[in-house]
């Protein structure tokens, strides 16, 4: 494990330890979440962020609710998940994840209590189903890592935007997983990391990660990706992905689709690493995902220090959407979508099960 | 004028008054300089940057030295010019126009020298000098406003890059100037500013001037121009230029390259504003041009911060090159040197008398 970004502690009752990422890179914390109202802050001030991380926060989240309450009676057990679900929600209301892996464990405890069985079975059950999130988290790590690895050769230079890595994960991360699953295959990689502006998760996060993990890691501001490329120093470019269309067109940090076009102007392989999950079926094309417009004051003074005068007008959007045609693959759990068009991505999210 | 960077100030004995620009954007603080010693602390903490501005400085900064010894000896005169240059040479190592600029100065008072002029006749001399180059700067600006105006319709955006606005010369700058003549033919235009990091030229400077001037301008972080350009937003690019191979290859502050490959993804014209003074006849193509890497603290803490681990590698090239062919065309004093090749450019050089 290059970090450990979030795991359990103990058996019960046990707690959440993350890694405080508000305080990368100058300082590495180690936190331990012992109440539901813990991990809330935790989550709301993004001391863990990424999506699959926020996911396996939230099952921790309702472990740290309920585990004292085990001996209680199944209504009480039951009532008490569902106010524990509906609380964690409202830590960060537009983060999917957490709500994918709430509903899945209220679904999980009503299961349990249809099925007319204790508190402390219920409790059981939801044990079960955080720890299983976690670990099928891991799982989808590893199997897009060996996937994405089997793309690099030994001395490959891989640049990355963003932070889809160990600390967006409980693993490896996304884009970052092919990286670390070379080099346990014994391939010594270079990676070049944009620093991502406006909220730097580049310098702060996959800098630090793979200096962590020494990993051969150069930092380069954004604009700086179209001369590295120029440079003949890049052979492939790896990033995430918050949501994908169904016909592959991908919403991801600001900056990836410029990244994308500068690839494919030097003939770059331009890669999507993301779980099935990432796949909005309800999304026919890229052109439907709606983009966060963010504060000013992320652009305008977003070091602490203020950088641009006051009462200029800025334009903020979080994501931007890259078009399926300049996506070599998108490199899922169940093998690379080539090319992705609507007739692929629906293949493999049948073969994932996902349709 | 949108600002005034520079100018002299009084007769004789008079001074030079600038912007010092290290405390923008946050405060116009304006300076008097009244010593070669105040001036070459100006040129040296970039209080006056940007080429054509250094050269106007560099002209004033020698008048500041001898202008007190008018009635001295000829060769007093002489003398004390050639130590000034030699002195004010030493401000900024490696700006050209600065040691351009002190050349001509000295080439003035040698002439005159050697034409057995006196002590006042060699100051008065060089006081035309230095109002010359201050004049022909503006004259420049003006001209590649007006060519470049005529390329800009009402309602039009234009995406910048950096800062080679007012405050990089003594009137309405190079890239920014087309914006201003536009402005004051009754056009109303919007522009977006990069914010250009490491230093963040765009975001301090031209979003500063820019919105001094009153017009509409919106400050993006660098790996937006690619999703603007993708909303439709943008109708032309204008940027300036650090030194232009022969055949049209244009080195520029980093990110200009980028810029350029995202404005022909989208079918957007870009367009290089330098004068003719920017083109070096030495340097055959773009792969001549050397390129300045520099300290690794402007990326890993920029502001005053630090976002980047300790002991990560960076890669900082202050600027990059743009192939002509990505360049519709380069505005200069003389016209439009349309889809820029080695041919088109000897022409333009030759019709401005540099050639």
């Amino acid at each position: 494990m290059p970090v450990d970004t979030i795991h359990w502690e103990g058996d019960r009752p046990g707690f959440a330890r993350i890694i405080d990422q508000t305080l990368l890179p100058t300082e590495l914390k180690i936190l331990d979440l012992k109440t539901v109202d813990d991990m809330f802050d935790a989550i709301k001030r993004l001391a863990v962020r990424g999506a699959p991380a926020i996911g396996v926060a939230a099952g921790y989240g309702v472990l740290l609710g309920i585990q004292g309450h085990a001996n209680g009676s199944a209504d009480d057990v039951f009532g008490r998940t569902k106010e524990t679900c509906a609380w964690l929600a409202r830590a960060r209301p537009t983060a999917v994840n957490l709500f994918w892996a709430l509903e899945r464990m209220a679904a999980r405890a009503a299961r349990d209590y249809g099925a007319k069985k204790n508190g402390r079975e219920i409790v059981d059950g939801l044990f079960d189903e955080a720890h299983t999130i976690w670990r099928e988290d891991r799982e989808i790590c590893r199997k897009i890592g060996a996937v994405g690895a089997d793309l690099l050769k030994d001395g490959d230079t891989v640049l990355t935007h963003c932070n889809a890595g160990a600390l967006a994960t409980a693993d490896y991360g996304t884009a970052l997983a092919p990286i670390y699953v070379a080099r346990d295959q014994g391939k010594t990689l270079r990676v070049f990391a944009d620093e991502t502006r406006p909220l730097l998760q580049g310098a702060r996060l996959t800098a630090w990660e793979l200096h962590e993990a020494k990993i051969d890691v150069t930092l380069i501001t954004d604009n700086m990706a179209g001369r590295v490329m120029f440079e003949g120093k890049i052979d492939a470019v790896f990033v995430g992905a918050d949501r994908i269309a169904k016909n592959g067109d991908t919403a991801n940090k600001i900056g990836t689709y410029s990244v994308a076009v500068l690839a494919r102007e030097h003939g770059i392989p331009f890669y999507v690493c993301a779980p099935l999950s990432t796949f909005d079926t309800k999304i026919a094309h890229g052109d439907e995902i709606p983009i966060e417009e963010r504060g000013a004051d992320e652009i305008t003074q977003g070091f602490g220090k203020r950088t641009a005068p006051l009462g200029v007008k800025v334009y903020n959007p979080a994501f931007d959407v890259t078009p399926a045609r300049f996506i070599r693959g998108i490199i899922t759990e169940v093998g690379i979508i080539e090319r992705p068009n609507t007739a692929r991505v629906e293949e493999a999210l049948r073969r994932g099960g996902r349709l």
